[in-house]
């Protein structure tokens, strides 16, 4: 993408409503737009940052044989008086009369719904196991939208409903959304921990939130420091394997991990050995629970077992929080100049700064090494503005892409440009030639 | 996929709701369940049909130049009060009271905020021109939702709105949008024929339809015969020619194509030679406006021109139904046994019967071509289920993938599996390496 040609209302001023770095920085880096209370435009910047996490999402997602469908925003209050949520779920509901008079609600979650369709369509044992999941706008009428996208009204929500024959594979169901997520953080470039949550309105005996560390968290966090060392790295899990995938699920989940809800300060204690405890603060950005047959009990989801007897189906809800994401991203890697992304997120893998626009010899090497990145299958932003280069650095530090590329007449007449690291602010000179190449490496991986 | 693990709830019975084929298909197809009054689940068939069409349209949008955002579904209808829209919008809009009591709108479309984006960031013409879309769901209370979703209350739709400093450049963004619908219909195997339409409450000068030719479309139209000749192909357009993009436009709409809202029965006579009049029915599947200055002036979005004068931005919006798009697709390409997709938006691109399920040498040799189908980067659905041969062909038939692979011990034995054609239902002979290429070759260019 040329700059010139592009929507990117960078901001000079820190907008005075935003009280957290990353809710500062997705107004000034012009990635959203704040609509009414809670309620956001995503602007171009912002929006194919959210396109590359809900992509990840989605291949963890599939690669674990978790399928992708998507119900409606709007739901029928009959439906959330068959599970008596409709009564118990307060004001953060929002109702909805439609010009017929009828209940409708802007789902805030979707067990009833997902429910219905599984009731409607299974009925044996062999159709399982069976794991739905949509990534779909959900609204809950906070009464204090705050901190931006992170704690938003409107939001983008991955969830995904298991349903299994019996309680072991209904576990293994939550082990293989355990492993997945992991998964899917760390391509994220984010340390999120699974820790032991308290199963709050939806009920449940297992449940794990997962929690990226960061200063300006909702939630109180207590840890084994030898927990944020613990990664999953690229290792080949066979998804099927209940032994395997639980020998993982122990690795991350035994070490002490607790949120303030569920916090044992005794244990605490006799657990951890002194020099390892850590009390800090943690974003919320998934969850997953086993509840068993709530749903499935109060709405006749039954299935017919092996020797023909028929049971309520076994159900989980998994979800990450994927527009809260972002927001979370950038608590967890941003410096003053702006943010940071991780390269598994950036919205583009590289900006190119022509320090002498109009001129046409670093002109036409920009405009070459534009092509040859788009060549290696990457997405540059080239800045082709009449700035001045502080202006141009600044705006690049400011949306945070991982590298940057330099292009100026010294430098060209030496046949090289400069690449630079973001996050390390180190640079070095290379031919565009071996510039390009050392891109097509670094992104490879991820 | 294997559709042991897949859920791809088939229906036997026709359901007595459905009035039209698309709408019977995509229920007895396990591709939609509807949940509410023209309110749909989208099943894993139907969402990844629905994500096909959503990424041909996010390509070719992208390609001519315009820019992806994402506006939130509900809106202050203190917004549409500065348009004058809130008033005059009557009962299709869905109103809305959050906690707060605050006036909110689930948006039918998004002129106001767009225009409210716009006036927030731009000022000069040196940012013009400027078309910014999103593909986002609306809300549209229509009083009869009918005919699946074709005519649904919650819909897909990709709006789009050009910001540009005066009429010419407008008009040019107006014939930008023609020729990437032009060629986001040709993609999806559609003949969807511009028309002279009246610009409806949206006010607007310069407005057409697409329309697909179906015998079940809402609207009659009169049209050229030869009208349905012309496509636009691989040709390659500059998109900032404006001369040329207005060359395309003019062949595509010199000859006589009108509904029956703009229709005129003596031009239509003495234009269109008797043996090529026709009158037929056409679903909608697209819009585009020019309205000028209506929002901007409404609602303060100026622009400083070159010679320092401040204007009202020039305004376009132009709409691609998506979710309907499904439908219209199905109007236009099926038989009595089922669906027939087009290549282009097919939901797997080919599937493989197994004819003797469980013996192992044509489970192994299914398995085999299963993954050479995916190293060719397609997606394959091997239909594994323990099911009699009849049942599987009905199955691949009723969901219209374009081509299948049969695979016997019969034709292993003289080392050959069989690849028909669902929309000839021309089979041949080929060995397992040869029709792995030709399926490469098939979806080489699309």
């Amino acid at each position: 993408m040329r700059l010139s040609r592009y929507f990117l209302p960078v901001l000079k001023e820190t907008p005075s409503e935003a009280q957290i770095v990353s809710h500062r920085y997705m107004l000034r880096a012009g990635m959203i737009k704040q609509q009414s209370a809670g309620i956001y435009s995503w602007l171009p910047l912002g929006f194919k940052v959210l396109k590359r996490i809900e992509q990840i999402v989605h291949e963890e997602q599939i690669r674990v044989g978790h399928i992708p469908l998507l119900m409606p925003t709007l739901q029928s209050a009959d439906l959330w008086r068959e599970s008596g949520r409709y009564d118990d779920y307060g004001q953060e509901m929002l109702r909805i009369k439609d010009r017929q008079g009828r209940e409708m609600l802007y789902g805030p979650t979707n067990e009833e719904m997902v429910t219905d369709i599984f009731r409607s369509h299974v009925n044996s044992y062999k159709d399982l196991p069976l794991t739905l999941y949509q990534i779909q706008w959900k609204f809950r009428d906070e009464v204090r939208p705050r901190f931006g996208v992170m704690r938003g009204r409107e939001f983008l929500m991955k969830d995904g409903y298991s349903f299994d024959i019996d309680r072991d594979a209904a576990l293994h169901a939550y082990n293989r959304h355990m492993v997945s997520y992991l998964r899917s953080y760390e391509r994220m470039g984010l340390t999120a921990i699974p820790m032991r949550a308290a199963s709050g309105p939806i009920g449940g005996d297992n449940t794990h939130e997962f929690l990226v560390l960061a200063s300006t968290g909702e939630s109180e966090v207590f840890y084994d420091a030898a927990v944020t060392d613990l990664a999953l790295g690229a290792r080949d899990v066979d998804m099927d394997d209940r032994a395997a995938v639980q020998g993982i699920c122990d690795e991350f989940t035994t070490l002490y991990a607790r949120t303030d809800e569920t916090h044992d300060a005794a244990l605490f204690e006799s657990a951890v050995p002194e020099d390892r405890r850590r009390v800090g603060r943690g974003i919320e950005v998934g969850q997953i629970f086993y509840f068993g047959t709530k749903y499935s009990e109060a709405m006749g989801a039954n299935v017919v077992t092996a020797d023909g007897s028929r049971v309520p189906v076994e159900m989980g809800s998994h979800g990450i929080g994927v527009s809260r994401l972002l927001g979370a991203i950038i608590e967890a890697s941003h410096d003053d100049k702006g943010i940071i992304w991780p390269e598994g997120v950036t919205p583009f893998h590289v900006g190119i700064v022509n320090l002498k626009q109009g001129d046409a010899s670093t002109d036409s090497a920009c405009n070459a090494l534009y092509s040859a990145v788009i060549g290696k299958g990457l997405e540059p932003l080239y800045d082709d503005r009449d700035e001045r280069a502080g202006a141009k650095f600044a705006t690049m530090d400011l949306i945070g892409l991982p590298w940057r590329i330099t292009v100026g007449p010294r430098g060209l007449a030496a046949g090289k440009v400069e690449l630079t690291c973001r996050r390390t602010g180190e640079s070095e000179e290379l031919s565009m030639e071996a510039v390009v190449d050392r891109l097509g490496q670094i992104y490879a991986g991820i």
